[in-house]
């Protein structure tokens, strides 16, 4: 039966890259409210899909937010069950002028497929859904009992997931959840993530003058929001990198000697990094190496912030206010809102003269640190599967991002989450010219095959 | 003869009115290539109004950037012979979610004619014009010989300007220049302005990773272009308010006791300013009053920075760059381009490491700080129509803002500058709900036209 599965899959490569291109030309940017219609048209072409796949009880599951989709095959009396996740929606595409083609119209150049959404999680999430299809049509059933929960709301923080998985826990009862999301660390080496950062965040704004004002005529009376906004975002960091809140690492767990060995024993290149992401020097916390500083230390970022007139020409102005945007990256065991807590009160602590600060705090991308038992069942399934597929021994790395599901499946659902997606940390998402690697589609086909057979046998 | 023009312009107030709402719905933005039509548009209704106000050799003179327009009326022989000064352009409507009414469909409420330019300084810049009609209309001749040059270039520093002037010295030759141009300081009280501030100005750009990058990926590895933005911008001042740039008030004339005593002479009363600008504070350099600062002080401002996501929800992002715009305003005996250069050198010896820095620096906006002499001829006339119109004294003020044309006057054509509007100060120029005062339209026509007639009686 499992022979048909790959030649099945192995034939019918071209039509998967067209599904994807398909399912990426949909432009479901969950953040902005104006692409709303493209966010339901994305979640109803994955439940046409799963229905096409022969997936039982597909349903498109409305939230306060953006649809989750659910299907389920449970026809594998004493095989396990695994509860599989990925997202539909897609950040934003700005800044559009550095796309190089249409974000929303997926183009293959040089084996790269190029396209917001492609790497981060389209691609990744198809390949479950696409192996499930060739199960079905090859052997008319699954090796073991499939959930899926694709959700529409992970690049805003998944703000729905958490009610959702509570009112349908019984639902989405499993053994182990198995995540399309989450990327691998590197082309080279296959790999296996046993931890990812926990999350919060905030936005705040600063506010001088009750409007713009003409910076001649006013210039040097009042402050100037934008040099306030310096002072305080200044602050936020010390010079070697360290984040200034106070309290901000007091709850670390600050690594082991072992671990931290672990760590070094990576063949982490901090060359070959700098030149991958092509800044001019690396840059973070003193006292810890890039790949701790990355994947094990907690981070404070601006994410965008700015006031006053930022387009072509000039406009000399004393804006009426200024704003940033903050998300922390946090590690074990600090708490989301205890930190943006901590932030909020070095905000009030640091405002400086002149100018008013007004938090706003949703609380919505929140987020603990995760981390998996070593010897857990589905995680040493994946490493057999990676050394299978790519002939060699899979590393063990943590991952610096954050993936708020795994936080609530342990919680809500009692069970642990192994990532196993077959995009890679360089695809550039969140930025221009996403991309995803169509082999890594082909190689990601095989894998799932792969993995849910040798579940199936261990089980 | 005179009488005649004062019934004349009482009884076409109406039609005065209805002008400025017909030219102030030209959308004439010269810092933005999007509205490059408005701007030829705005150049040709000056020059037809001009035309039909009886004007000779009106022309639309093409420059390297938008076009100024020419008129000359040259019949009063004996008489002086003054260059009338103001702009068409203006500043962007941005932001364009403050208006409260379309800023390009001038609406008239309780008084204040509400639009993008109506006060800076298509409403001063029509009182001219409308003044001259109504002298050709009653009298057939006007009773000094005037010239006009209006620029389209005013809110992008003026970069044609000095060719232009250049160029046609000989044409443009005059006794002394009256500037349209140029707010009076607020509404209980006349003045005539005596000097007015210099300015350079700079742009200048961080970059890091050589692309956005998912700052959960990466965070902690590279530096953050916003922090480091954040760490510059806030080393350009000292916490209490002075420019921390080496050098920068090296050349910086001090005020003598007897200036400073006329300064505090002035009814600036700061608890009616802070409320006008509504802010939380009044903030700047120690150690020098509010008027001071304003007007006697030199000031370094950012207009405009930012970088990564700025827009709704969040994008969880470290920006590739960052930028900033800066501009200075300048007292004597500072030098544009020495003062832009300091702050170079201070943007290279403390950029943070991590970024690059990349200066953009045209310096199209500099401009020398300028000061009239007390006794000049014009400044007396213009003092003696204030005091007839308004019936009391006006006051001698300095003015923040710049106006790189006085002292191009001064230089190419070997002219002071009388400042001669009626905006003032307060009617939200360069900011969302600009208005005009209708009365000051009416008070300004009838003192344009009184003030020819003096200056006849004078000369």
């Amino acid at each position: 039966m499992a022979g048909d599965v790959y030649a099945y899959l192995e034939a019918r490569r071209d039509q998967a890259l067209h599904d994807l291109i398909e399912f990426a030309s949909i432009a479901s940017v969950s953040t902005d409210p104006a692409y709303q219609a493209e966010m339901a048209a994305a979640a109803q072409w994955v439940a046409d899909r799963l229905v096409q796949a022969g997936m039982d009880a597909v349903e498109v599951i409305e939230t306060d937010g953006h649809p989750a989709v659910y299907a389920e095959w449970l026809h594998a009396p004493g095989a396990p069950t695994i509860l599989v996740y990925g997202h539909y929606d897609v950040q934003p595409p700005d800044p559009l002028d550095k796309w190089r083609s249409d974000p929303f119209a997926p183009q293959v150049r040089e084996g790269r497929l190029y396209g917001r959404g492609v790497s981060d999680d389209k691609g990744p999430m198809l390949i479950p859904l696409l192996a499930a299809q060739a199960y079905m049509a090859t052997a008319g059933r699954l090796p073991v009992n499939v959930k899926f929960l694709f959700e529409g709301e992970e690049e805003v923080g998944s703000p729905s997931l958490e009610p959702l998985i509570a009112a349908h826990a019984a639902r989405l009862a499993a053994d182990f959840a198995l995540s399309a999301d989450g990327a691998m660390w590197r082309i080279d080496d296959p790999s296996v993530t046993v931890s990812s950062r926990g999350m919060t965040g905030l936005e705040f704004r600063l506010r001088g003058a009750a409007k713009d004002l003409h910076s001649g005529r006013h210039g040097g009376a009042v402050a100037n929001p934008l040099h306030a906004l310096a002072e305080l975002v200044a602050g936020l960091h010390t010079p070697d990198g360290r984040v200034a809140v106070a309290g901000f690492y007091d709850d670390v767990a600050e690594l082991s000697a072992v671990e931290r060995a672990e760590l070094a024993a990576l063949p982490f290149d901090d060359a070959a990094y700098l030149r991958e992401v092509g800044a001019p020097a690396l840059f973070g916390e003193a006292g810890y190496t890039t790949a701790e500083r990355m994947w094990v230390r907690p981070t404070l970022e601006v994410n965008g912030m700015g006031g006053g007139y930022q387009g072509a020409g000039s406009k000399t102005v004393i804006p009426g206010e200024a704003m940033a945007k903050i998300t922390c990256r946090l590690v074990p065991n600090q708490r989301p809102a205890d930190i943006a807590a901590k932030i909020v009160r070095h905000l009030e602590d640091h405002t400086p003269p002149g100018v008013t600060l007004e938090v706003m705090r949703g609380g919505g991308h929140d987020a603990l640190p995760y981390r998996i038992p070593d010897d857990h069942p589905g995680l040493r399934a994946a490493a057999d599967v990676l050394r299978a597929v790519y002939g060699r021994e899979p590393l063990k790395v943590r991952m610096g991002g954050t993936l708020p599901v795994s936080e609530l499946f342990r919680r809500l659902l009692g069970i642990d989450t192994v990532f196993f997606s077959f995009s890679t940390a360089d695809e550039d998402f969140h930025a221009p010219n996403e991309f995803f690697r169509v082999q890594r589609l082909y190689d990601g086909l095989r894998a799932w095959a792969m993995y849910w057979e040798r579940l199936a046998a261990a089980g």
